[in-house]
């Protein structure tokens, strides 16, 4: 994979353009950059419709909840994107489609137009004009003209003291023009002055290993600022269960843990703000999603039995929260809504993944995989949603891996077998380590190249391969390794390696969750054909190259193109809640409907789990590598 | 007044016993000093109405909350009382009528065992047995566990998060025996073990000048305990339109008078938890009533407009808030409910008057007056209420009168003026100063006597008077003035007198609420002669001579038979709405139908104003005398 990307446009006019671009731009920035004009009415901000494009060849970029509230999932689905939130991954042929009025959108969107998410967060900014109480006889409050200005609007007459401590000087300032803020029909605000246009919202995804959070415009859903960092957590425990071990049965780790997540997420509401320049005051709602033990821990509640059978989460149904009982620092009413639980490992997290996906609405059956030290997995479609999840543990971030490392620069992430190894490294420089998609990549092009066999072991036969090949096979005393970079070419002046404990680390990785997806489908009864397309979300997905994946057996055997990356699915989700109260409904009745399948309770997985550990049959190997080029 | 009364108890047997008792003992007390017998199943405790008497002569005394829940308001209304819950206040006769069976009961007391006050208070203690989720593939939460063992009685699963932080410890703790407490349906309180018992609330009257409080055990209608003291905030303003102007445009003073406030509820929360020994932790609701800027200042409200014409309040609907909020110490999620508040001089306390004493439910014609520096007063029936305030100042109180005092030791509360003046002391020591019902029957007397005129003029005719009284008409730096007590016998060793300048308070005082419920009846359309009852509410009822309110037109001019002492009616209405949640919408009904007149704002007032100044025409008097032997 290469960082410099071809980007093919079909002109209306029946003209092909090509232009080059760095991957990660968007389709807009690097048509506008050529000198190919699509027209973006809102200026690029992902409010309009006027950059729809439809992607014709590559495979279709993960939409951004702005596909969803302009464009709606079928088009979203039918591969229209909007230009100017569509980043490139790879070479990609687009045609721009504006709607160029609703019914000619109607006929190239099929329903989109009525389908289209609808912006309805819950928060509703109204201007109102508001003259201090008058009589003495029939007396009002000042609350009560306030009221009377919200009419129906208000389906609550309950405030909470603090919003009218002050109102009587609110109220005569700017001849009463004030601001109220509604949340789900109750007061949650009044600003002096006009400040209707200002009502903002955050969702956050608490991963394990990284914090990401968006700052949106709860009116138009327009993205203002993304903001993200590693989980300071981190280093209290690497993973879930060292997370939950730390904070067991000791209430004062867990308040450790608790602060440093509390202030992460005010972190990043400041960042977030000052990038956007807007008030955290003017923060109304905030969506966080995450997975039970990160859900429970920024609740302050006790993990302990989060890492013992049964694995029960204490609560499970999605809750509203006072954002000054956590406390985060936003609007001084503002509300904090968190997404059901599914079980122990199947978080609010994967719920999100779900409703980003829609695979609740999915007449074929989808498979959602969301890898991670803690593999969350849902299959089905409208009749039938199954979830479980699988410890892959930390193989994937390259932790437990002797040259392991994250997926940042001078880590192998290509790698080619012929002659000899050939390395590509992020950033080009010389490899200090290996990331998670290396790992992968590597461990497909040593089991194609004969280096290792099917069950994972490093062969002995070096006489079989290249001899440059055969003389990277070598012991130590970390026992049998395969060297990737040599110690002379490598950034940190000794062998890059691949040991024989790595690979075993890898495949109980990735068996965790191909093991997982085939618990799944036996749960369903359907083999990897009847799987129409198998959703690959979480930001691990975005690097991994999905053929190698399926080559060494992590994702199961299916063509590559019904694999579609669809990125960051459960920030998606929280998003998609942010706007829209509709899929905040929606969440807590999946939580109904979704069923879970504990993997560890099941004796028929055990056998499942030993066949995942290994890699496919040599036999399989050229199939696999005509798949790979329709892919990539 | 003598402190010494007599009991008559008419036997069942017909025979009539006579006991004396003090003062302030309840009926059942006094019976059973006197080696009466009264059965008193529950222990004296209100809870069951064995001891139930029919007040047949006296002054029906004030009923209790208990009263209402055990009795219900037509057994009240028809002079029923509980023996255990009745202090005597004067001579009086009662017949033990203890409800022998329902049937029975129904012929004695009507209706009363259908509308006795039903106990809802909303809060509801359920004790269950939980087990800690089990599958590992159906999963459940330990909370699902908990709302899976309440059924139905739960309306709502949003929960505080602090309420299952412990949860996972607490569920597995005496093998899953838990109770629950819910208010108002949803979720507030889940303590291992059984607690089921321990349910308790709190009702607040907070008054400008002192703050009463009861605990009340919520599962059965209970008095606890009962709790005082003089308002922590008198030092900053002894009215309410001083307080008003301390805290006016400054929110630091403000705040100041806010945490006075707090710290008295919380204070005597702690005090009546242990008087009771109960927990203040299972105090789930608490109620409080007070005048409007009490009510604002506890809330931190700015108060700075109810000081200036039209003196609206910032908020008039009933609340609840949680009490960790204000915040007070009771269970971590208690509820504080706030009555509705009429207008910014008719507050919450009276409209709690307004629903213990049932003026709303009332066929005839009724008044309540609450006489206080800010006098409320409400007339009406079942047809219409009409409410307003009337500002008395603090005259009732001692207050800017040269010799006026608290009633206190040594306090003037009673007068005879015959061929010299007789003084009735406070607790029989030599008088150092007047209070507010000595204050009113020394006008009475004294306009009686001749000793001043219709318009309140000291008379300069004393040879009219006999010898002695004659002398006690003096003038000083003070101007005019009239001895009460010579210095030789007072106790603080110079004359204790009535001036020209205090009578003028008074009168000031007097008509601020004779002309207030002038207005109510012109409103109303209604005479003196069609008020059924006049209900004379609030703490310094108790303590004036009916006869002498009447005789210096301080009340309206009706028999003394038709003017009940309903004891501290705002306090009851507190207690009622703590016990009952339908008294709570009651509350809420009342808001939307009390009518408010705004004296200072009718043109017509200032007439009535300035005929209420004058005392009763002394041709008046012998009637007025008659009634007195009637009354006391």
């Amino acid at each position: 994979m290469t960082d410099r990307l071809e980007l093919r446009i079909d002109g209306e006019d029946g003209r092909e353009t090509t232009v080059g671009a760095a991957r990660d731009t968007t389709i807009l920035d690097a048509a506008h950059a050529a000198g190919y004009e699509i027209t973006a009415t809102c200026g690029a901000r992902g409010r309009c419709r006027s950059c729809r494009v439809k992607v014709l060849e590559g495979t279709v970029p993960p939409p951004t909840v702005q596909d969803n509230v302009q464009l709606g999932p079928e088009a979203v689905r039918e591969r229209f994107r909007l230009a100017c939130q569509t980043k490139l991954l790879e070479d990609t042929r687009v045609r721009p489609m504006p709607p160029k009025a609703e019914s000619g959108y109607q006929i190239l969107g099929g329903q989109a137009a009525t389908t289209a998410m609808a912006l309805d967060s819950g928060v509703e900014k109204r201007l109102i004009t508001v003259e201090p109480p008058k009589s003495e006889h029939h007396q009002t409050s000042d609350l009560d003209e306030v009221f009377n200005a919200l009419g129906e609007s208000l389906t609550s007459r309950r405030v909470a003291p603090e919003l009218v401590r002050d109102l009587p000087a609110r109220l005569r300032q700017y001849k009463g023009t004030l601001t109220a803020t509604l949340f789900r029909g109750q007061l949650v605000d009044i600003e002096a002055g006009n400040t209707s246009e200002q009502a903002y919202g955050m969702a956050f995804d608490i991963g394990t290993t990284s914090i990401v959070g968006s700052l949106l415009d709860l009116a138009t859903g327009e993205e203002l600022a993304a903001v993200g960092m590693i989980n300071p957590q981190a280093p209290f425990g690497a993973d879930l269960m060292s997370r939950i071990a730390f904070a067991q049965f000791n209430t004062k780790n867990l308040q450790t843990l608790r602060g440093k997540a509390l202030n992460a997420l005010n972190d990043l509401i400041k960042e977030a703000c000052g990038k956007a320049e807007v008030e955290a005051s003017q923060i109304y709602k905030i969506v966080v999603v995450g997975n039970t033990c990160m859900h429970h821990i920024l609740l302050g509640i006790d993990v302990s039995y989060l890492g013992l059978a049964p694995y029960a989460p204490v609560l499970r149904d999605a809750q509203t929260i006072p954002a000054a009982e956590l406390p985060l620092k936003a609007a001084p009413r503002a509300h904090i809504c968190t997404l059901p639980i599914l079980a122990g490992f199947v978080g609010a997290d994967a719920l999100a993944c779900v409703l980003s996906t829609r695979l609740y609405d999915s007449e074929e059956i989808r498979v959602l995989v969301d890898i991670g030290t803690n593999g969350e997995m849902v299959i089905g479609s409208r009749e039938r949603l199954v979830a479980c999840s699988a410890p892959a543990g930390p193989a994937f971030e390259g932790a437990q891996i002797r040259h392991g490392m994250r997926g940042a620069l001078g880590a192998i992430e290509r790698i080619a077998i012929d002659e000899d190894v050939t390395c590509g490294v992020i950033g080009g420089e010389a490899a200090i380590g290996i990331c998670g998609s290396g790992l992968i990549e590597a461990c497909a092009r040593m089991s194609e190249a004969g280096v290792m066999n099917a069950s994972g072991a490093l062969t002995r036969k070096t006489e079989d391969l290249p001899p440059a090949i055969g003389k990277r096979l070598v012991k130590s005393d970390h026992g049998a390794e395969f060297v990737l970079v040599w110690g002379a070419e490598s950034g940190k002046g000794e062998d890059v390696t691949l040991t024989q404990g790595d690979i075993r680390q890898l495949q109980l990785a990735k068996s965790a969750i191909y093991s997982g997806v085939a618990m799944l489908q036996k749960e369903m009864e359907v083999g990897a054909d009847d799987i129409a397309e198998l959703l690959l979300c979480g930001g691990f997905g975005n690097y991994v190259d999905v053929a190698s994946a399926v080559q060494i057996r992590l994702l199961p055997e299916m063509p590559a193109e019904r694999i579609t990356y669809f990125g960051n699915a459960a920030q998606m989700g929280a998003q998609m809640v942010l706007l829209s109260e509709r899929e905040w409904q929606r969440a807590g009745e999946l939580l109904e409907s979704i069923e879970h399948v504990a993997l560890a309770a099941r004796p028929d997985f055990q056998e499942l789990f030993i066949d995942g550990m290994n890699f496919g049959a040599p036999k399989r190997r050229d199939e696999t590598e005509e798949r790979t080029a329709v892919a990539v």
